[in-house]
């Protein structure tokens, strides 16, 4: 059973419901609340041997908690609000794993403006587990951007550079909400989802959710200085865990984005959207098309 | 280092922000969102070995992590309106654990009414760990109910019986959200909080907050069946893991919902809220008193 499986036996039994706007599948969920304000919600789960080692610094395992809860709120166009956070902490640990643990998290918070309301604590027989949850909202009269709104026509858009996060980004890496902010501020957007299984995972996300083909061209993916030797572009397309942002938007936008970057970062046009069976298709730098498989992480594969 | 002085560590350097009414060391935080609205948000992580057996049924483990949850948002005076579950699944999980864990969190979702609004689903490399994040919001024109509102003179109250919940009833519990909302909607509720720790611990909490005194009576404090043999008093203020609430309104009330109860499940006057430095006495059959220690459980005692 893959992750995705279990994600759809969970949706299909959860439907939409009273003020649920999206719910199961997209990066955040959407609830409409009594009084008529729209929150963002995502919650993610952060374990030893899988998202980071026992070696790792504690200032950046909790860093990381709260920036991959802060890279999903990005995703969906909105501002992050509102952080929780729940640590099983191993038996024994030392009181100065904690507090450095809890110094890495608020720093994430403090960065993005984001209050640390809330939380729980509990004692762990097995390893670290840490789960982030951040409320966020659309700017004020807008509506969250889902994966579901691309539109043929469309460019489509990255943010950064690809692959190689392992070598350390991933647990340093800077979400990008000042982007996403700049982003809904100047233009309408399409779509848009967050890197975290890898380019070639989560741009069939996009398109499934969105019913559309993606053509994306090899020759523009940019790819990070940090890919060790070997192949640079099966690197950007699965190492996983970039965070940054895919989305699609009006060519004509598209070019006066690259042009400018967003909040300081670069933005590159990688591909269009197309009609027909929703899937990616990649364009070798010999005009070869080819449909990209799914190569990024995927949590209980085999 | 014990789990309250790692929520007081937090909590020092997390002064409630902007929209932040009420943050860490509640039952739930209390937020204020764009749009006028008003939340309570709880967290809650469950692990193997802490708080259920690996031979435990995976419908009672799911259950239990989002009926805690639930109870917590009760003891706001507030409704639960949408879920969030995390869960880290050992590698090499069956499929049908999966869905069983999932059936449970389902049912104590449904029960009252809940949406199961997102989630995230990883491997883990240790035990089972499940992270349940609630969103409730209190009823048209209320407030939420908090730990720091008793007042001297206010009788203190609690709803069913007390201890012996290891015998199975920690994983069966049913949250007291009818109780709670019926009793807000009735009349004015000084402080509450719900019983996770046990009597003894959860009293203080409530006494600290509010900057009172309670003086609980031995003879009053009606305990479950369930507790085996031993000390019945000391199961009663101590097992833990009740998932009652502990409360506070005025004594005409107070005589008032013992007499009727609420929806349906007893209610009992054990004390009265007092003036001196915050703390709980127990006064004995006999009419000695003396300084209750917490007892209950507490994560990384010791």
């Amino acid at each position: 059973m893959k992750e995705f499986d279990l994600i759809r036996w969970i949706a299909e039994r959860t439907p939409a419901g009273d003020g649920v706007v999206t719910g199961i599948g997209d990066d955040c969920a959407v609830l409409d609340l009594p009084g008529d304000a729209c929150i963002v919600v995502t919650t993610d789960m952060l374990l030893e041997g899988t998202h980071f080692r026992s070696g790792d610094s504690p200032e950046e395992i909790g860093y990381k908690a709260v920036a991959v809860s802060l890279s999903d709120v990005a995703a969906m166009g909105c501002r992050s609000l509102h952080a929780f956070l729940a640590v099983g902490l191993p038996e024994g640990f030392a009181p100065a794993f904690a507090t450095r643990l809890l110094e890495g998290a608020l720093r994430a918070a403090r960065r993005f403006g984001v209050s640390l309301a809330g939380g729980d604590t509990t004692a762990s027989s097995a390893g670290l587990c840490i789960c982030s949850t951040l409320i966020g909202a659309p700017p004020s009269g807008r509506q969250p951007v889902l994966r579901s709104g691309a539109a043929v026509g469309e460019a489509v858009m990255v943010t950064g550079r690809l692959g190689g996060s392992l070598a350390g980004r991933h647990l340093r890496f800077v979400p990008r909400q000042d982007e996403a902010l700049e982003l809904v501020a100047r233009c309408a957007v399409g779509a848009m989802i967050d890197l975290s299984d890898g380019l070639s995972s989560d741009a069939r996300h996009l398109a499934a959710q969105s019913g559309v083909r993606l053509r994306l061209f090899e020759d523009r993916i940019p790819v990070s200085d940090e890919v060790a030797a070997g192949n640079p572009l099966q690197a950007a397309l699965n190492d996983g865990e970039d965070f940054e942002l895919l989305f699609t938007v009006s060519p004509g936008v598209a070019h006066e984005l690259q042009r400018t970057g967003l909040a300081g970062t670069m933005v590159t046009v990688i591909g269009e959207v197309v009609a027909g069976a929703p899937g990616v298709i990649l364009v070798g730098r010999g005009g070869d098309e080819a449909e990209l498989a799914a190569g990024g992480y995927e949590h209980f594969a085999g």
